[in-house]
């Protein structure tokens, strides 16, 4: 059977790279952007729409899906037919190769129906900050408000899709801190436990 | 400098026993029980009181306590008392020696105060009343009521005394699903970061 690892991770949190550097340790791929087009793909629709109708959702936009579903009887709105893709997507790669997934609900998506193991990257917002920062540059927003805004996000999409708590430990195995740790010590663990 | 790991669990999640594994392993001791006995004689209340007012507090009598306090101007009441003498003892044991601390707000306490590595134990509920069954014995009360009777008083006296919520990840350098990996893996990993 395959073996998955998935990773939720706050955003400045070097989730990401700790996906990578934990898939190379292993030799298995990771899926991360790759996601979004493989959805992009499926779905018909520009990389870009499915990010922003996916995990980059506002909380506004939620509901005002929500009320639009209402209202609207059986159409099916843009973001549920993009949750079906994403889910669909999710659950073939879990059926075709071990790997890592970043993000993208993907814990909840392969719960009961994968050998899993669910991980959740943080780290405290001052050490954040420095991240996004020396990563992706300044930008107008302040570093405080770009973490805010993005995990805000995040776990929006998430409670939204899951009805459980973003960060919640009881959703993981693991979840560390890799401001306590590093990004290679925090890959390293994962392997460890794989 | 001596290097503290605070432990807090949930119930019947095997965070004590663990603690136990970690300690041994590391060759320094664990303040568990012992530290009711000391809060117990530093105060001059009986370990039966000790216990009842500090972590099984009811969140009720946490209440009464904050209304008490508010008509009853300068007298102390005895929880105050208590968990001043806790935060006491659990700063001397930090000074005096490199240790393992299960509970009791330690990781708060020492917060700033100590070279910590904090750990927070969880399980899900299931495996969690099968082991206080099998370690406890069966109870009057239903596994499912002890289990929500105890981690709310747990809780409720952490969020209480230090503003912060119980089990939330950015409180702890790392949370561990004890019913996924073990109790035995569980202590390797500690000691491992350590």
């Amino acid at each position: 059977m395959n073996r998955i690892i998935t990773i939720g991770r706050e955003f400045g949190s070097g989730g990401r790279t700790i996906a990578k550097m934990t898939a190379k340790k292993l030799g298995i791929p990771v899926y991360d952007h790759e996601l979004l087009s493989q959805i992009a793909e499926k779905s018909g629709f520009s990389k870009e729409y499915v990010a922003e109708k996916t995990e980059d959702s506002t909380w506004n936009s939620l509901i005002a899906r929500s009320l639009s579903g209402l209202s609207s009887g059986a159409q099916i709105p843009a973001e549920d037919y993009l949750w079906r893709m994403q889910r669909q997507v999710i659950l073939e790669l879990a059926q075709k190769e071990s790997c890592v997934i970043v993000g993208r609900c993907a814990d909840y998506i392969l719960r009961d129906k994968a050998d899993c193991l669910r991980v959740f990257i943080y780290a405290d917002p001052a050490k954040r900050m420095e991240r996004i920062v020396s990563v992706y540059g300044e930008r107008d927003l302040s570093p405080e408000k770009r973490l805010r805004d993005k995990d805000k996000r995040r776990s929006a999409f998430y409670n939204y899709h899951t009805d459980m708590v973003w960060g919640a430990v009881h959703n993981y195995h693991i979840c560390l801190d890799s401001g306590a740790f590093g990004l290679e010590k925090c890959a390293d663990f994962i392997c460890s436990l794989y």
